[in-house]
C-alpha cells in the first residue's frame, strides 16, 4: 500500500501510526500541499476532494479521508471493536473528531505553525478556533473523567483519530493546562505497544 | 429507540429516512435548538457535545453523531455492505459530507431558510459557504458521472447521508441546475422503496 501524506499533517500520522501499530508496512509519497502539489491533476484523479491522506491500494483504487482509511486498516484487528455498539462509539468519536475538533484545533495549528505568514493573515480567526476548540477538548475531558479510552473501553482507531491534533494542540496555540484527563490519555496513548512519534518515519 | 432530534435539520432527518427503511420504530422527542433546548443539564447528560440527533438505545446509552447512528442501524443490512472496501468508501462519504459538504451547504440553508433574521446576520460568510459548498457538488457530480450511487455500486447509507442536505441546496442558495448527474442521483434516491421525505413523520 502506498500513502500520499504530509509528514506535519496529523490526518495523515494517524495512517501512519495504525499501520505501525499493525505490522502493515506502508510506502509514503510526499505531497506537498503548500505547493499545490495536491491540485495537481494528477492527484486529483486519485482524490478529487484534493486532499492528503489518499492511501493507495495495491490494486490501485484510492481511499481517501483519513478516519476511513483507519476503519479500514482497522477491521478485525484490536483496534476495532468487532461489537456492534463499540463500533459506532469509536466512528461517534472519530465524527466528533472530525466536524468538532479537527476545524479547530488542527486549522489553529496549520495556520499558526505550518503555514508560513500564516498566523498573522488569519490573526482574525483564532478566537474563534481556540472557543471551539476548548469546548471540544471540555467534551474529551468530561469524558475520560470515567473511560480510560474514547470507546469499548479499550484502545482504538477513536483514540488515533483525536491524538493526533490533541497532542500537538499548543502547536496552535491551545494549552492543555487545565485538562488533566486528557493528560494522562495522550500518555496513555503514547505508551501503546508500537507506538511511534508524529516525526518518525 | 429514541431519537432525540429536530424535524427541519437534515442530520437528523438522515437518521428517520434510514429507520424508515429498516423499519425500525423510533420515538420522536423534538429538542428546539434555537430555543437552547440542547444546551440544558438534561440533554448535555445525554449528549455533552449538546447537539441533535442522539439516539436512545433501549437500555439508556446515548449515541450522537448523525453518520455513527446511520452506521449503527444498517450494521448488517442491505443499506451497508459487508465488504471491507465498500464498507470503507461508504465511510469515505460519510466523512466527505461532514468535513466538505455539511459545513457549507447545511450551514448555509441554517442561516438562510431556518434561523430567523440568519441571512442578515451572516451576510459576509455566504461567498465562503457557496464556494466550498460547490466545490464539494463538484466532487459529487463528477463521482456520479460513472457511478450510480457512492459506494459498493449500492444504494447504502453513504447516499443518505449524502442525501439529506443535497436536496434541499436550494433553501441554503445554491443551484443544482450546473449538476446533471447530482439531479439524477438525487430522483434515484427518492425512487427507493419506503422512502419518506424530509417533512413526513
Amino acid at each position: 500500500m502506498r500513502l500520499y501524506q504530509m509528514a506535519d499533517s496529523g490526518n495523515c500520522y494517524k495512517v501512519r501510526l495504525a499501520a505501525a501499530q499493525l505490522n502493515q508496512p506502508l510506502e509514503l509519497i510526499a505531497v506537498d500541499i503548500l505547493n499545490g502539489e495536491s491540485r495537481t491533476d494528477d492527484f486529483l484523479g486519485k482524490n478529487p476532494n484534493g486532499r492528503v491522506p489518499t492511501l493507495e491500494l495495491d490494486d490501485g483504487t484510492c481511499l481517501p479521508e483519513s478516519n476511513a482509511t483507519l476503519f479500514y486498516l482497522a477491521e478485525e484487528t484490536p483496534l476495532l471493536s468487532s461489537d456492534r455498539l463499540a463500533r459506532a462509539q469509536t466512528l461517534q468519536w472519530m465524527f466528533f473528531e472530525q466536524y468538532s475538533h479537527e476545524p479547530y484545533i488542527a486549522v489553529a495549528r496549520f495556520w499558526k505553525s505550518i503555514q508560513p505568514g500564516g498566523e498573522e493573515k488569519k490573526k482574525g480567526m483564532f478566537p474563534e478556533w481556540h472557543a471551539r476548540g476548548y469546548q471540544a477538548l471540555d467534551v474529551m475531558e468530561k469524558h475520560l473523567g470515567t473511560n480510560e479510552f474514547f470507546a469499548g473501553n479499550a484502545y482504538s482507531i477513536a483514540d488515533i483519530a483525536l491524538y493526533a491534533y490533541t497532542h500537538v494542540a499548543h502547536e496552535g496555540g491551545f494549552s492543555l493546562d487545565a485538562y488533566p484527563q486528557i493528560q494522562g490519555w495522550v500518555a496513555r496513548v503514547a505508551s501503546q505497544s508500537r507506538h511511534i512519534s508524529m516525526t518518525q518515519k
